[in-house]
């Protein structure tokens, strides 16, 4: 993929903007679409001073505002979700709606411009609590468990029918939970942001056992665009993740190494964080290594690099404290 | 399950309505919802002379108008559906609307009301064209070929999300195709319809050979029947189907038989009927067997019930001749 236009939705993501950051470096043309509900401008502050980076701040679900923005696009890098797995019972249908219809609007979108590959980031919460771990790619037919899980299925699903029906080709990569620059929700947020206002006290959801795998953002950005020069099928579908896990406790360990700090460790109990916590997330990423890809950082360090992010870059958590 | 007050969706179509006189058999009160669009009137006949019986002629993607017909229901039988898997392509948001949308709105309906058990009509489609054959519930993770399996895809990740998030309890049915009276779309359909303008000529799609199973409609309800009293997991997913198949080819051999006509055959050729068919569908039913259920009728006797009841009841062509 020489000098392409490439759209990348969700670009003030935190692995969306790392992405457009990445596809600008290499010479594209990058077009981001952002609705702001999440992302941060100041993600995009290298971007935006790229004259090859043009921004839209606006709403996919608003299918009649995006459909012309698609004309002469090579790829879509399709990253705009609701990302948010833990509290999807408390609004279930931002998922149908952010997730779903969104990128059915994409598809869309780019059948109406005659648009044909699209990259997508799935989850590996799509295995639901599969039984086989690690979890290959054509594992066991999952029972979803969390409705974050459930609308990614269905955009996979839709993604792949437009492969069959409309001759498209995707890139569909399930990622484990992606640490690094720009991290902005997940457990090392959450813990950072309780000793922040409290060092000497540590609240855990779970008996701290759950067991995940973790990956380094530019790790994940190296993977999908490998498979996207090696990879020729019409559906692409890669796990992408660290070849290991950790335990919660373990990840703890890190954090609290990196910042000096000895807090209470008070368990909220039980063997899952949240109503559809996976409580262990382990994928088998042999198809993606067979490729030549493999992660510079293990998990410790991911972890390492977040937690220096984020200690300096403190206002990240200005809205939510 | 001994006189309930029951919602079946999509009364008015084939198996629907099938099941509805079933449910008002048993002694059940069916709240019956329609909106029409390929249902018939006519298949309430015996429905609407029961007083146990009431039906609403409303469209599921208007949730306001269906929310509060939810009220004090046991059980909800959600089978409203496009079913069309064949013309997808014509228009995606068909599937996305009427499979996906609708049955979120099915499921918020059932949370406002406290309604927890649901039965869904899925599709042996979303195996897409799986590897394994016969394919078994727990299959290898499928890619989609169809909006139509996607969107059941979709679907069924919904409902076991709400399965983990909400309490609900479900029962999901993977059916392949189904045979018997009030059978309005389908190979038989299409061929009986053709035969019908044109005695002396069948246009077939595809090269003839594909491999298909089929299942009479009353052995379907009496699985699922048996299932909802049987089987009581949170998730309850089951194949049905006769554990055998048929080519299109001795499929056409049973039709041209009953109609004692002999046309000139005229393949499409290919092994595909159209695009996303699946060339061959045979699902694993062992699951099934397994809680004592066996059907009656096998593959020929449903083809040639479903012809004489097309003969009988040729109005059903007349919108569509």
């Amino acid at each position: 993929m020489i000098n392409k236009k490439i759209i990348v939705t969700g670009c003030a993501g935190f692995i969306g903007s790392n992405l457009t950051d990445r596809l600008l470096e290499n010479g594209h043309e990058v077009i981001g679409i952002d609705n702001f509900s999440t992302g941060q401008r100041q993600f995009l502050q290298n971007a935006l001073n790229n004259s090859k980076f043009k921004l839209h701040d606006i709403d996919l679900l608003d299918f009649n505002s995006v459909k012309d923005i698609f004309s002469n696009v090579h790829t879509v890098f399709h990253l705009a979700a609701n990302a948010d797995v833990r509290f999807g019972i408390m609004h279930p249908k931002k998922d149908l709606e952010q997730n779903t219809i969104v990128t059915f609007n994409v598809l869309e979108a780019m059948r109406m411009n005659g648009v044909k590959k699209i990259v997508f980031s799935s989850t590996g919460s799509v295995y639901g609590e599969s039984k086989v771990i690690p979890t290959p790619e054509d594992g066991p037919f999952p029972i979803q468990t969390s409705l974050y899980g459930a609308s990614k299925v269905a955009c996979e699903g839709l993604i792949s029918s437009y492969c069959e029906g409309f001759g498209f080709q995707s890139w569909i990569f399930r990622f484990v939970s992606i640490l690094g620059e720009r991290y902005t929700h997940g457990h090392i947020f959450d813990f950072y942001r309780q000793l922040k206002l409290h060092p000497d006290s540590l609240s855990i959801l779970g008996n701290g056992k759950q067991r995940k795998s973790y990956l380094y953002v530019q790790d994940c950005l190296d993977a999908i665009l490998i498979s996207l020069e090696k990879a020729n099928e019409r559906v692409n579908i890669f796990n992408l993740g660290f070849d290991g896990y950790v335990e919660v406790n373990d990840s703890i360990g890190f954090i609290l190494n990196e910042l000096n700090l000895n807090p209470k460790l008070i368990y909220s109990g039980g063997d899952k964080g949240w109503i559809g916590d996976n409580p262990f997330i382990f994928l088998d990423t042999k198809k993606i290594q067979a490729l030549g890809w493999n992660p510079k950082l293990d998990i410790k360090e991911g972890v390492i690099k977040t937690v220096n992010y984020l200690k300096k870059n403190e206002w990240v958590f200005e809205e939510r404290l």
